[in-house]
C-alpha cells in the first residue's frame, strides 16, 4: 500500500539538534565504554530533551495491570480512546519520563488518551518480559470497558518492536486486535541482516552494531536462539489479519531498512500498511515534536492517516 | 516567629524511597570519581523520579525574559500569579526537568501558575549569572503587567539559596519585592561552618562535604573570596524588609542548620518567617509530592500558610 517519501531541501536548524545529541552521547558512551546499566539509563533518558512540552496536556502516575505507567490526557480528549506507547532504548533503558511528552503530543494530535509503559527492561528482564507487560495493560484495559479497536499500540526503535510483536502476541492469546498500529523508527531485526546498517552507518549519529549486538545480548539473555522468534523479531512474523500499520523513519538511519521489510511484509499480507521515510532525519525524529517542522508535519500525517481509518 | 517541628513516629516505606535514591547516587558517584558534568547532570535529572505526576496541570516549553523555562498550569489556576522556580543541583545540575513536577504540585497547592528557570549553570557560568538570570525572567514578568506581590520565588538546595539572593538582588535592582519566599532545604552557607554538617553526617544520604565544596569551587570559579558575599551567602544578609519566608529542612539532612540560621536570621530582622522541620526527612523532601504523604502534609502546610498572607 501507501509508502511515502518525504522530501524536504533544507534540514531544519531544529531537526538537528537531535543529531547533535545522538553525537555528544555517542562521543560520551565512547568515552566510557564500561558504563553501568544504571549510568546507560540516565544518559538515555536525555531522550525527553529534544521534545517541547504539549501544551494542554495534563498526566497522571498510575498502575495498570500491574505495570507502572503515566497517563497522558489531552484536554477534551476522547478518553474511551488509549494509545498503549512503548517506549525505545533496546529494551533495556529508557523510560516513561523520557517519552511522556512525546506520547502526550501523539495523544492530542489524535484526539485520544495514551498510557507510557514503564514496562520491566533488560537485562534483569530478558524477552519476552516486555510483551507480558504489554499484554497486560491491553488486558487491563479491555477489561475496563475499552474497546479493542479504540486501543491503538504505538512504539519507537525496540518500543516500535514491542508496538508491532504486542499486537502479534495479543493474538496468540486469543485477543481482539487493536485498531491501529504505530511504529516509529522500529527495530525489529534481530539478525541484523538490514542494508542501511552499512549504508547509513556514516549518516547516523547513534545507532552503531556493537551497540544493537549489546541490546540483543541483554534482551535475549543467554538465549540466543531467539533472534528468529518473530515475536522478538516481526520481520519473521504472519502479518495476516494485521490492524492498520503506520511506519516511518528518518532517511539518514540505519534501520530504515527494518521499516521497509515491515512495510513490505505487511503489505504482502493484505495489510493496510503505511511507510513515510522523511529524508536527512536521524533514528525517531519524532522525538523533536514542538521543536522542528519535520517532526511536527510527521504527527500531523499521522492524525490524518489515524481519523481516516 | 514560627517554628515547627513536625513530628512523625514512622517514616513511610514511601518517603525512603527518596534515601534509597540518594544513597544509590552516591555509590555511583564514589565508583566514578571523574564523572563529567555531562553524566553528573543525567544522574541529578533522576530528581524527577520520587514525584509523581501532579494531576490537572498542563506544561509549556518557553522563554521569558530571553532565560529558557517550563510554566505550569494547574487547571482553573490564577495566571495573574506565579512563582518561579529555581531547581536545586549546587547550581551546576538539575533542570527545569528534575523539577517540573515538584514545581507543578506547589502551582496546583498555591492555586497559581509557575514558571521553572533553566538558570545558566556554573561551572560553565559561575556565580552570579544565575541571579542575573532570575532577574530577567522577574522583569519581565513585572513587565507583562504581574504584579510584584503576585510573585513569589521558590527553590530547594542552591536553588533555595537563589530564592532568596534573588529577592536580594531585586532590592539591589530597586525594583518592588515579591509577595512571598520558600526555600526547601535551602543551601546557603558557602563557607561550610554549620553544625549539621557533621553531627547529621551519618543520617544523610546525599550530601557530603567534599561534594558541597566541589560545587562551590564550580560556582565561585576562580574567586573563592565571595563565599562572604550576601547574594552567594544570604546567611550575611540584611533581611531588613524581606518578604514573608518559608522555610523546611529534613531533620536528618545535613544542610538543617542553613535552613535554621536562615529562620533566625530573618526573624531577628522582623520578617514573617516560618520554618518546618519535619523529623526522619532527607535533603529536599518536599520532592517526594503524590508519592509519600511527608511530602503531601507539607505541601498542604505551605498552601494554607501561603492562602494566610
Amino acid at each position: 500500500m501507501k509508502s511515502m517519501e518525504q522530501k524536504t531541501k533544507v534540514i531544519s536548524k531544529e531537526a538537528d539538534y537531535l543529531r547533535a545529541l545522538y553525537q555528544e552521547w555517542s562521543d560520551r558512551m565512547e568515552a566510557n565504554p564500561n558504563m553501568t546499566i544504571a549510568d546507560f539509563r540516565s544518559l538515555f533518558d536525555e531522550w525527553e530533551k529534544p521534545t517541547f512540552e504539549p501544551e494542554d496536556v495534563t498526566y497522571k502516575t498510575d498502575k495498570v495491570g500491574g505495570v507502572d505507567v503515566i497517563w497522558t490526557y489531552p484536554i477534551g480528549c476522547d478518553k474511551s480512546k488509549v494509545l498503549i506507547y512503548t517506549h525505545g532504548g533496546g529494551f533495556a533503558v529508557g523510560s516513561s519520563s523520557s517519552h511522556r511528552k512525546l506520547a502526550g503530543h501523539m495523544a492530542k494530535a489524535l484526539g485520544v488518551s495514551s498510557v507510557v509503559l514503564d514496562y520491566r527492561r533488560s537485562p534483569e528482564n530478558p524477552f519476552p518480559a516486555q510483551l507480558e507487560d504489554a499484554a497486560s495493560v491491553y488486558q487491563a484495559l479491555l477489561a475496563s470497558g475499552i474497546k479493542a479497536k479504540d486501543i491503538g499500540t504505538i512504539g519507537d526503535s525496540a518500543g516500535g518492536n514491542l508496538a508491532v510483536a504486542s499486537v502479534l502476541k495479543f493474538r496468540e492469546l486469543g485477543l481482539e486486535l487493536p485498531g491501529a498500529v504505530i511504529a516509529f523508527s522500529p527495530w525489529l531485526d534481530m539478525e541484523l541482516t538490514g542494508s542501511t546498517l552499512e549504508s547509513n552507518a556514516a549518516t547516523d549519529a547513534l545507532i552503531t552494531v556493537p551497540l544493537l549486538e549489546g541490546m540483543i545480548g541483554m534482551f535475549m539473555g543467554d538465549d540466543n536462539s531467539k533472534t528468529r522468534d518473530p515475536l522478538a523479531n516481526p520481520l519473521h512474523a504472519d502479518f495476516n489479519g494485521f490492524p492498520p500499520l503506520y511506519i516511518n523513519a528518518g532517511g539518514v538511519e540505519m534501520l530504515l531498512d527494518d521499516a521497509r521489510r515491515l512495510h513490505t511484509r505487511a503489505t504482502e499480507a493484505g495489510v493496510q500498511a503505511t511507510l513515510s521515510v522523511v529524508e536527512g532525519m536521524q533514528h525517531v525524529f519524532p522525538c523533536l515534536a514542538g521543536r522542528a517542522p519535520e517532526a511536527d508535519e510527521e504527527v500531523s500525517r499521522i492524525a490524518a492517516w489515524y481519523r481516516a481509518l
